[in-house]
């Protein structure tokens, strides 16, 4: 096997902080392997029209503190058809780029595959998801720095609660799953956290509210991840039933953005490392992840075909510290 | 004249960090002059309850630094009528309080007034808002900070803004005008800033988009003050005039909260002891204020008959920097 | 085996952020399991002294998010004597206290196993330490926060050293080991860190500024855990020998205090939950702690008996990213 | 008079917060105005050597929440001399460049009434100091950043300070005076704030802290501005003259940088711009600033003539709080 003389490097799917630090990881750790690295605009689409960004050394030099990702991203539909796909292979080929690192969710990691099922051409997968819901790996970046401008949030929102004596609703995202509610809810020292894979009962949660303002709690913190249900909706139950002040909040797109936290940086400055060994290594469709503090890495096949899922004890012990 | 033995401190209405820094400086400046403080709980509601809370040197020791209000607020239905007032008025005098510092918005103050004028009693206001809209004072205590917080939450939607390309619509709060919104756009770099006080055109906004598209520019961010028009009805009108992607995102109550800034801390220090200073120098109805770096104080009713306006030149500034 | 009815908690040794929320753990699973807790301030002082700290549910209500330790902490040299272990003693039992919840470091933990080994009095350990030096455990609570803010220091810092155009030596904490200094290296993306664990050259240090001088790069920034060297002399050690202007900050205790991270919140009321388990369950001598996201506990001699070491992974990762 | 068709613009001196935010308005009010910008690299130094760097629209997009400065900056001997100025001053001719706006402190401000006074030459100065004393204007560009990154330092060491019952000195920046000093003193609570410009005794100092040690307060805050006495003497003085347990910090260069704040980036904006509009109406030798909330302008002879102290009833205020 020949060394590989230049990778490629995308950033895809939605913006996760800790992305420009695993772009560093990537650049950095293959050309101090004597590769090239080129960056795609766009994800997938910038690879389809050819709009690329030189990386050398200095071009990742004071990216590792911002947040979202000098290559930009997108989520390419051209990219989901075989046409699309054949047009990027020929692209890379045209380039000389002889591997690809994709930095992205569940759906960008599938894509990679799809370039590597298809065309045998090799690719390593980072993962990148405020969400945390990729499997393979303890954490996935950007989720660290997310729970953390959540949990400012709700802080803020919990002065102003205590002060009026309120219910407060607060939404935080994770469409199909809870962990950023339930990482919030128990960082965030709330009452209850509301996911889309528990079944829940906004009954009990009244009844709750209502034991804890007989005890003398007088103001509350909800969090609901988007998922199951939307907070207008959860504050408006919660006024019906308890007769309590309640008001929401719905967090969005600010959880995206920021300069990642110290942990989201030495994760993704790993695993973008990590991603280009296995690159030069020869092993050609597997995502790097982490286990606990070790560095892992699996088939991207079998990544995606897991499920990850919330840990019951964490969900056990937010109902427990919100008696 | 005899001087006070005691006085009474209110946090009332709306919320809004450096209310304890406020309790802070009325009760040590309070102290300093021999005289006592009774706080009460829940703004005027607590004076007609007699919910008390002792606020001697240390119960102001740690809180400078803490958002909310530890005296809880309210706004009171019953003080609106002469028959809450009377009765708060006896309980005042029963307690032995013979002033009354008012920290909160413009209702709260129009409240003091009220017991001045109908029952002769000393008052005196401490002017304090997120909003920045009370009049006799170049700023009230709580804007600071607001603004610090929407601008960090803005800052962080820029990256992510940037990242997809996005127009992103934020709104921040305002309800009947747009000091927060100004002064936001200006520090978060806006394209344009809709505030209640001033026409604003979408169909401008809109062309002025697609001119710095034209430019190169592809992420930008629109702030609109809640009292303007909603978000989302921003996002759609965008969205549909120029076909750009566009996302929105209300800020809410979480302005309200946090940690007091620097500069609303020293405010409410200062406005706290100078209000005690005025009613034990016999000045019973007056607001304290700065005037650029001087304190200053304000008859309640010249400062309720007045209206505070934005200042054009900040508006035109924008415009111009939004180039 | 009786179900014990009273617990006691302390927290020792030097403070870190997240002791609150070990507490908050502690006392809501030992509530919601039928027992009692007694909180001791100023660590083993306060049960020699006998000063207490109620703590029911409503006393850890609001703490999770509050730096530093409502319980207070001390270094007791009393308590190293038999003669104070064994007041300590008489006093737990006195007051029914039948098992004891110890949050702190080695030291601190040290002195939960000597009770145990001479009275035979049931302890549970939670590692709590900004240095992460506790073996037994990926993660010691408080380090989180420690790097984190460290970080926000030192990316200030690059602000300054970028406009400058300086070389700057940033001390961290870290009397006998370089975690923070490694994981703030990394995550600052820094020139260099020096550590104690391992030899490094300080002239080594200085030609490869001046390669990325000659690179173009013309500020830099080198992290120095406090037991490795102290900051003023690098810097001198560079401006004599590279030329360079430099200049130096050594952070100190402002590592030790703030919010703590919603990771550290998590561990703490995770550990705090899981010590109290232990302690029921009749484990009477081990400290909590995560391997990867699982909870785990291991005797308290064998912990004390290991020494964590640096990961060279992570060492190696910084020189290569520094090039 | 002929309009300005192209006018130069640098950062001198000591770095802030808010110079990028300047540098900003200066180049939108200029290009708006029909007048080109020429910024150079590091002070004086650059128009000395022709470091040039384009400042168009797009060059100052994403700057305003940057700290540090794009121009980066520098203390320039050679302009210092009658040649450095003569040479400094051909560059500019040679370039077409018609007038200059300098941002920076008193040093760099006396540069520029020096080249207008020795080739009467058109300068306009933009007041940019974290120490906030230059005269002429209620506020500095930097300052309100520098203070409120020094409370968070300072409400962080409150945590571990009264987790131990220590007593904390901390040192800020002030080399002259005690601006910072006196406004951490307030915001963050302190016992005592030693500067410069008033005579203090450490002997009073520690008086205060034992008769507060007898009303059972057990941790304070001492700020010393670094012109006023070294903190670490300070802390010695401190545990030799009351026995208590002291600590120091010296919070140094991390005061220089980091996002500025809302505050400052609209003052920087609006200086930078009325900066531009006084030098194309012709009036060739004023600094910019802030008087309460309104624009002003003072030849440069006359600011630089003046002294700037600091508020005596904030001193006053500080003492009375911190009983």
């Amino acid at each position: 096997m020949n060394q590989m003389k230049r990778i490629g490097v995308i950033t895809s799917g939605g913006d996760c902080p800790g992305m420009n630090a695993a772009v560093r990881g990537v650049v950095r750790a293959a050309l101090h392997r004597g590769c090239q690295v080129t960056g795609y605009l766009h994800g997938y689409t910038g690879i389809i029209s050819g709009e690329t960004k030189m990386l050398d050394s200095q071009a990742v030099g004071g990216i590792i503190s911002m947040g979202g990702t000098i290559l930009r991203t997108a989520r390419s539909t051209e990219f989901r058809e075989t046409e699309g796909r054949q047009k990027a292979m020929e692209r890379l080929i045209e380039a000389g780029v002889e591997g690809l690192v994709v930095i992205g969710g569940d759906g960008s990691l599938a894509g990679a595959l799809k370039l590597h099922e298809e065309f045998d051409y090799p690719v390593a997968g980072v993962p990148g998801s405020i969400d945390n819901d990729i499997p393979g790996t303890d954490y996935s970046i950007g989720f660290d720095t997310a729970i953390n401008t959540a949990l400012e949030a709700i802080d803020r929102v919990r002065d102003t609660a205590y002060s009026h004596e309120r219910v407060f609703v607060i939404e935080v995202m994770g469409r199909r799953n809870g962990f950023i509610a339930l990482e919030c809810g128990l960082a965030g020292g709330a009452e209850a956290a509301l996911i889309p894979e528990e079944d829940y009962s906004l009954a009990k949660v009244c009844e709750d509210l209502k034991t804890a303002a007989e005890r003398g709690k007088r103001s509350s913190i909800i969090i609901v991840a988007e998922g199951a249900m939307r907070a207008p909706d959860v504050q408006a139950f919660i006024e019906k039933h308890t007769g309590f002040e309640a008001r929401c909040l719905v967090l969005g797109h600010m959880q995206r953005g920021g300069r990642p936290t110290a942990f989201d940086r030495t994760l993704a400055l790993r695993l973008g490392a990590y991603a280009v060994d296995s690159l030069l290594e020869g092993v050609s469709d597997h995502m790097a992840g982490v286990d606990g503090s070790k560095l892992v890495r699996h088939p991207l096949g079998f990544v995606l075909s897991m499920h990850r899922a919330v840990d019951p004890g964490k969900m056990r012990l937010l109902e427990l510290m919100a008696q």
